[in-house]
């Protein structure tokens, strides 16, 4: 069984007022005179994330002894609350197996959605083992994250609403994991519209999607590493595979430090928070790999990030563009050197947010000391500046 | 001169192309059987705050002659890049006076959109006197931040927005800072909706409108000290006072640990980013200081803070929920008690994110020395038993 259009129109008249019709807007700090960026705000969908669609399609398409049965998913992260909403909105009882590893605040979140949540091992295989083996035992329907038809035709409303919101974009850019969102998106704008492009975003640990669509089989990664966790899949659908290869123009990829800069570029300039995977169509658009002119939407899949995650994004991403600096000065260790390198400091409009100061390493000569700084710059030349007027009143920086 | 509905309705026929219409989204997370709320999206707006809409209405007023001579203003924030955005509008030249403390990333945003940017002294009163002395000598108009009424007639169609979005709204939040959004806001709804209550909300360190309504006029405070700097002002205006006296029905205050507390619930729970300023009204509601039912709308003002703001906040956060705990453990200095310590918070699901490690203490026996983590927790109990787990083992943990 494949993916119709008739089965994307009617998933769409079916999440009438379960899902949320996001809002397809305009991000101007993306947009020049060549490319208008839209984003598709799936952070803002219910959960969180595009997911509830597929979960709710699915579940509907089962029949009143299926219902009643249940049903059953693996997951630590969005497919978990999309099905547990899903579910309940049913009113199916739903079995979410997590592995014991999983953050508390997902596990709190499908709770309060009504699932019963199976902690079960420590990483994602164990928990799917764990749900094949209930689903035997208790007869619940497994509902896959991507690779099942009734999954993909709701994920695919969400090409139908880009299409209505935007009858001229030229281009749109979904990231991929297991394939279940571009699947869906493709095969009903293609259907539709086969002049718009459609282009795909992996992370470069986990570009699996790419390397079955280059080896012409679905092949899987020895492993998956990406701060991106809701792409982070070794080993892509037979059915999405099957789908990609036929609508979809091209896969590009991007790295953690692309994605963590997508990420930062999202809040400071568009007020929205994105996790990682959905970020990864505006750090392929950042780094200039989307060859495509005039409107162009980027799905945001969703906004489920942890926020120590962001903080950390935060800190690498100030360090990076030298809006934070650390310096490391090799000084004399006596009074008075110190207030030099504060004076220093201050009279060039910086300002010190953590100072260490070790005399113990062993590489220092026993009269000098180490002084690591960490101070807020305004850019990288300011940083330069305040090392240039460190080195002329003698210390050694690096 | 006072703000009539003409005035606001003029305004908001002006605004269209100019402004966005930004959109009234409920906000789940904060709604319950008793209280809908609505969050009215200004960080959205252009220049990231609502302020674009009051100085392009004052622009608009001027007449010829005065547009050849310019607009001057003075701000840290975000009245700055309104203007400057107001004024490109209309090809009327800018020039914005800016304390020289003022972030480089402001100073930037308000270059690009081709204003003049003047740095000058280190507070905003500095500014202030400069801009005014400018203005004298050019001929320039001030556009002042709150206290004119076109500015306020501008700002007022927020209040119109809402009123068409949700008809039955039974009352509306709104941050004071110098009064000049909450007046207009009040004044449009209260002329034409009388029973629908606006509830305005100050920092408690910044709170001069409710002591100058509490006092019967205008009073100066010595200082206005708040993290929501786009609502640290000292002396509301005169117009502003009148139109809050006849308007508002009430003002709660929110202290700064109860407007972090709500930019984090916004960011994980809403995925938006809000300023200071723009989450005080969810502040308020999450602190139960808004005795209202039913739909309420909150305005979130602006969205302009600054990252290492945000990563400072999401920090504070996480300690006080006890999401992550700083352990201070008193140990003998021999070998194999850190690999002890570690295996303890390990074995009990905790994640090890920073160790210190100090044997010079004075206060210290010299055989022990002092070792301080930081981990992540899942909360306050989690982070007990760790603590109950290391003292059974022998170690003093503070």
């Amino acid at each position: 069984m494949s993916v119709t259009l008739g089965m994307i129109l009617e998933a769409r008249e079916r999440l009438k007022g379960v899902a949320q019709r996001t809002g397809l807007v305009q991000f101007k700090a993306l947009s020049d005179e060549r490319m208008q960026v839209y984003l598709k705000t799936e952070d803002l969908q219910n959960t969180g994330s595009f997911k509830v669609r597929g979960a709710y399609i699915k579940i509907a398409s089962l029949s009143k002894e299926e219902k009643a049965c249940g049903v059953i998913a693996s997951s630590a992260g969005n497919h978990a609350q999309g099905v547990a909403l899903a579910a309940r909105a049913f009113g199916v009882p739903a079995t979410i197996v997590m592995p014991a590893t999983a953050p508390i605040s997902k596990v709190m979140a499908t709770r309060e959605l009504g699932a019963q949540v199976v902690l079960h091992g420590s990483v994602y295989d164990d928990a799917y083992a764990e749900a094949m083996r209930l689903q035997e035992e208790t007869g619940a329907t497994f509902i896959h994250p991507f690779d099942d038809p009734m999954v993909i035709a709701g994920q695919g409303t969400i090409g139908l609403e880009i299409m209505d919101d935007l009858p001229d974009v030229s281009a749109i850019v979904v990231p991929i994991g297991g394939g279940g969102l571009i699947s869906g998106v493709a095969a009903a704008v293609k259907m539709l519209h086969p002049h718009v492009r459609v282009i795909g975003v992996q992370a470069s640990g986990a570009a699996g999607m790419k390397a079955s669509l280059e080896a012409g089989e679905v092949v899987s990664l020895p492993t998956a590493k990406t701060i991106a966790d809701g792409i982070a899949v070794k080993r892509p659908g037979e059915l999405t595979f099957a789908l990609c290869r036929e609508y979809v123009d091209e896969v590009v990829t991007v790295d953690d430090d692309e994605i963590a800069q997508a990420i930062l570029f999202l809040m400071e300039r568009g007020k929205m928070v994105a996790e990682g995977a959905g970020a990864a169509p505006v750090a392929a658009i950042l780094n200039g790999k989307i060859g495509a002119e005039g409107k162009v939407a980027a799905v945001i899949s969703g906004g489920n990030i942890d926020v120590t995650m962001i903080s950390r994004i935060i800190e690498k991403g100030l360090l990076r563009a030298g809006r934070v600096s650390k310096l490391r000065i090799i000084m004399q260790d006596r009074p008075g050197q110190l207030e030099l390198v504060s004076s220093i400091i201050g009279g060039n409009g910086a300002n010190v947010m953590a100072i260490h100061h070790d005399r113990t390493d062993v590489n220092l000569d026993i009269r000098d000391a180490i002084l690591e700084i960490t101070m807020e710059t305004q850019d990288r030349a300011h940083a330069q500046r305040i090392i240039a007027a460190l080195r002329e009143a003698g210390f050694d920086v690096t």
